[in-house]
């Protein structure tokens, strides 16, 4: 259970509807996600959320997948459930493979043994990467 | 300082001078950068990260830009001083644009901000993604 | 389910209902919550854990609320369910108000994403934060 | 050394000038801090960041110096060094007493502790946190 | 639910019951653990996790139980649920005491709570750990 | 810089002259860790956080260096950079060998790895480990 109710559409503000609308439109999705009514009991913090969201992950000099694989790679780091079922299923909805998901899993969880290793030893950094 | 002394080529075993060949002939650089002389003090552990990350690295269903970019993405979630700046570098010594790189920090940076959110209310996964 | 089982009033040894009779009397509660009948399998960390929660979360330069607020920052930064869920409620008992909340959510929200942007752009502490 | 340079205000362009100004302007400073000349390196990541947080940690249902201390616990959970030396100083700056630094990092501290305890066990989550 | 399927023995390749073969046979169990099936999904990461872990985690300079409880103690951190379910009950099945476990689970948390302090209040290195 | 000043025993107060005589002789040293001189500025933390260590640490059912190197883990885990240099100097000299500290990093780096993987695919505890 959530620390909130989850605030369905026919129960919220005109405020809270149309970020709602536009989520939907955006993403051609009949209801938004748990997250999104969540956040509804903050409408200030939805609308920023959703503004700052729709913005950043636009697809750009990085495409929408890579974008996708980044939230991902950041979720798992950071443990978190829900980004991580979202995001994953994000990334397949864009086109990701099993082949690319099998890759992904293998650099992050690599990174995250030798991001052990460099730490646990504190190996200084090299003059070149400093200039 | 790191907790281990940084074993140059020179004073390495064998064993050791054969990882750091094998490391400048796969990267064409003069000289290992000081992860693998801190890792030279463990020669197991420099033959088996060395073999894991270039069989993880190389290019495949992830071209190797994307790669290093989710390395650097997890490298910033779990805050590693020496893998940021070398994954950073390897970045962009393998074509990351300054527009790219500007778009990778704003999608981590993102994803903590929504995983804050996601995790401060716990949100319950949508049923769509369990299924 | 839990790494231990949980303990109960009736089957406590007398020290651990010592410290159960302890809490319920601070508290104003029938009953502790998991988290002490957890503890319970380990009498000595029970007493002195809660030795020194009472101790450090007594209103003193800040007061009860302020105290719960920073717990849930942390308890989301570290994203630890059990201290989520609890902290949560003991600050909304403390009087808490839905206004706070939503303000607490958007600072340590974003208090993560500039924190990210810091740590991947490993930005140097300006000179009069170090004097 | 950062990844990236950081940019003075003799050398920024005018949309990133215009940024600096209003920071200085609403912190009645002479120069920004590395934070913000670092960002200048994205203008749009810099505009964003700057509009939110200027939103996000204005005394609203939380007072100002309560949100830079929430702003701390999250730095310290998040290791990020430049963070907690800028909003350490920040809150002293907003009248934080010796005593209320006490306090927060004692809490702070107590709740790394008790995180560890709940999660290390898996405590479940009581049935009255859930409802 | 897992973001993959989990592939039981009957329905996996060769190569994959290969490794299942190799984990059963090493543990003296039935049926490999869900770590497993879900890896199965990814036959390469699956042989290389597993042959790295059998390596790693054979007693050598360390013994078994040692090196269980340093499992346990980073699963800890991390918060990674799977891993301190099975990582605890494997440090048991190994001969873990109840008294070992408590004082594991005190050493852990009290590490995150100087290390919350030291992080804090950025304690300088003393230089005799440096040199 | 740390956020405090570091106190000497000179400039120290009757009570923390205790706790750094205390110190000095728990330990055999002619001065007090710079942690301690930080700690310093909050008395009553410093007296409590040298008392819990001092009861945590001392040798029982887990033996001096396999606490320390608990510590170690946690301390990389959380990228504390004072915890490791100090703990893994603590665990040198109490004994632990260059053996024993190649193997303590591959497992945490190992852990690392595991937890990421079990934790970016969401692999559901097995019901054994529910029991």
């Amino acid at each position: 259970m959530s620390t909130v109710s989850l605030i369905e559409y026919d129960h919220a503000s005109p405020e809270v509807q149309a970020v709602f609308d536009e989520i939907k439109q955006a993403r051609n999705i009949e209801d938004v996600n748990n997250f999104w009514k969540a956040l509804a009991n903050h409408p200030t913090l939805l609308r920023q959320t959703w503004d700052a969201l729709k913005q950043v992950m636009q697809p750009g000099a990085l495409d929408g997948l890579t974008k996708e694989m980044l939230y991902i790679a950041v979720s798992i780091a950071n443990n978190c459930d829900y980004c991580i079922h979202t995001h994953t299923a994000a990334a397949f909805a864009k086109g990701m493979t099993q082949a690319q998901y099998e890759e992904l899993l293998a650099v992050v969880a690599m990174a995250h043994q030798t991001n052990a290793l460099a730490t646990g030893m504190k190996v200084p950094v090299d003059p070149q990467f400093l200039a």
